[in-house]
């Protein structure tokens, strides 16, 4: 697949709730996914494709989402896009209300997903 | 300056209409700024402080900018930051209207922007 394919497909694949089983259609199995900062005090980066599939479950499993919108993607020459994501919802453990964007940057190498990084607000 | 500091003063900047002066503030004198792709056959980078005010005069001779919005800044880490840009207008030559939108990934070390990448639809 193309940059743009890559991307085009990421972005879909948010957007029709699908983000998870495109992960083996789209990411490299050695895959790196990193946060703006260190949340859980398991460090930023995350190594590989079952973490990132953990990552995926640790959302589904704490947060309610309500609505959000998915803009992009973004292209940046060969081998980087960006996606620009709002979320709104509760956190399930005390019902606290978030609304919430962050911007991910996601570069690709041979036709996969090799590195994704996420910006917002810390 | 702190990142969170060149941030926020970077995103205030654009929003209150200067941020061509605050070049000289924010940028180190060698910094980099990166189309998403070449637009003028020019190559995609612009090399020092003189060139990237070059690209604002550029912008602002060529377009009339009727509306817009700065979204952000957006951290990853220690040094980089993101701004999500939409800007609303029409391009002098031919008064053709434009709507766009573009993240900007700002990498900043010692307290000074020292390289700026653009990403859009392309």
């Amino acid at each position: 697949m193309t940059l743009s394919e890559v991307a085009n497909e990421l972005v879909a694949g948010c957007r029709e709730n699908r983000a998870r089983a495109n992960l083996k259609k789209l990411y490299a199995e050695d895959a790196v996914s990193v946060e703006a900062v260190d949340m859980g005090g398991m460090g930023r980066e995350t190594h590989g494709l079952a973490g990132i599939d953990g990552k995926h479950q640790w959302w589904d499993d704490n947060h309610s989402v309500a609505g959000g919108k998915v803009d992009g993607p973004y292209l940046h020459g060969e081998d980087r896009f960006a996606v620009v994501f709002s979320v709104q919802g509760t956190t399930k453990a005390d019902g606290k209300a978030f609304d919430m964007t962050e911007v991910g940057v996601y570069h690709v190498a041979n036709g996969k997903i090799v590195r994704e990084e996420f910006f917002y607000a810390t």
